[in-house]
């Protein structure tokens, strides 16, 4: 058996509009590079961290959290170095912390010889995911390990759904470099909100689901909207409606929030209508002062993946 | 063509625990019989009701509002006679009203050549069943038309989804003979709900649609929960509690209030557990003192259908 693997552990997008909470995708085109070593030395240790400055501290870092759960409850004859090769920038609302969490879990259970199911190691990622949400939630790290759209039914017990993807879907994803405070987009959700907006988005999701199992592109359009979220956490994001309305008007199914923000995501047949989206709010987002980023990804079926 | 045909509406039930006021499944063995035929006199006219005392004036019937609604969309050279020979106990809970307005307009729709699809059909019975619950709702007449399971996500647009129906899928359904008035049912649900337990119910009804497409009898039952509007309306069900625990122990995926009562609704894999159900909650009924009356249904996949 190898003692090294190098892995792809992919963004994410949660809450899918409709599926608040609960739903979520994977993407293919942007993620991190981990590489997970077996040691004799016991014990998880960090060794290098790129693109981002992190802890080297394995219990102050996501990816050292969620690699101690398993480590613990494993007790392996061995020890693990994690080298992470970050790419997704932390709080960029498109399942940072999540990546990290999955990643090292991944990694250690191939070089292990694959002991635990990924629901299994979905419980190790969601204690290092708790380190960087304050709380424990699976809305990013079930597609970051099973790939394709998720739903996380319940966290205790935990019991996640894969979903099957339509075969020619693309996320766009525009990613403002504006910080969002997690506290501030937590704080100006309402906690009560009215029955029947409650029934319009669950209404939404039920669609959804349906609409995904039977490869129903005009449903799915018809799908994604989210009146529950969406009208309280777009003040957050500036520019947030001109961007939603030059992306539908490009040919996007849908447009909403990616995870908590400030990143948004549309969705689209085909990489072409993907490619006149990203153009579009390009040339929305170009005026107005802000930094930004973009990425075109087809929907990532697989999920985390050992690279060459 | 004929000039007369005979047809079984049948009876259904809608909200189904976690899919409130847009999911609905549709009944077997229980269903109004009714006869259309087409006449040389003009208009519509009900001329023989048996079983319940309902009216005979056509603008009063739901029957009768339905028909109008298709007949003045459709000006035929013709005119309708309807009898209608009721079986289901309006009040009940089970789409007593949505079985008489599905039956007119599809016994017409037959009769003149199907000129219209089952959402055409749909938007004429929306008519009579206003006329019935005072409000546009398609949650009983959708699956009354279209069979098994159906979503309506939308009124305006009307749009229904029909969701595949697992093979071996059983209700069970018990009538207690008690009247909840209408405004009591809808007065006693919150305008404002807890986000929290919105998510609650989406996931659920997200998790129950997948259910539903993957055959997967555990997940249905996973799924079958209600944290909204069972809390309130099952105070309104004398003994519901006592009910559902019963049924639960013989064996019931789940259980709920069918439509806003005060009928119960069961679901089961296959019909000995349907029929345990049915005798254990008999065994508790019968030593209350109210008057009830049971059925034991497949889920029926053709809906309102011609018979001989």
């Amino acid at each position: 058996m190898k003692n090294e693997i190098k892995i792809f552990s992919p963004a994410t997008v949660a809450n899918v509009a409709c599926g608040f909470d609960v739903l979520g995708f994977c993407l293919d085109s942007v993620g991190d590079d981990m590489v997970i070593r077996k040691t004799d030395k016991k014990g998880i240790h960090i060794t290098k961290i790129e693109g981002f400055d992190l802890p080297y501290e394995t219990e102050l870092n996501v990816a050292g959290v969620s690699a101690l759960a398993m480590y613990e409850a494993t007790q392996p004859d061995c020890g693990f170095e994690i080298e992470i090769y970050k790419n997704i920038k932390p709080g960029s609302g498109i399942g940072s912390s999540a990546a990290s969490a999955v990643g090292s879990v991944f990694g250690m259970n191939e070089l292990l010889g694959r002991p635990y199911n990924k629901t299994q190691l979905t419980q190790f990622a969601i204690k290092g995911e708790a380190l960087a949400s304050k709380c424990e939630h699976a809305d990013n790290l079930a597609p970051a390990l099973f790939g394709g759209f998720t739903l996380v039914k319940s966290i205790s017990p935990l019991e996640i759904l894969e979903i099957p993807t339509p075969d020619n879907l693309y996320a766009t994803i525009i990613h403002p470099q504006i910080e969002i405070k997690t506290s501030e987009s937590r704080a100006i959700l309402p906690k009560k909100i009215i029955l029947s907006d409650a029934i319009t988005q669950w209404s939404n999701l039920g669609s959804l689901i349906h609409a995904l199992h039977t490869n129903n592109y005009d449903l799915i359009s018809k799908s994604l909207h989210d009146v529950i979220v969406e009208p309280h956490r777009s003040k957050l994001i500036p520019h947030y409606n001109d961007v939603k309305t030059v992306a539908i008007k490009a040919g996007a199914l849908g447009c909403g929030i990616s995870g908590s923000g400030p990143s948004i995501f549309s969705l689209s047949k085909g990489v072409e209508t993907a490619q006149n989206i990203k153009n579009a709010i390009e040339e929305v987002y170009s005026k107005t002062g802000i930094e930004f980023d973009m990425h075109i990804s087809e929907i990532n079926t697989e999920g985390v993946k050992k690279i060459n």
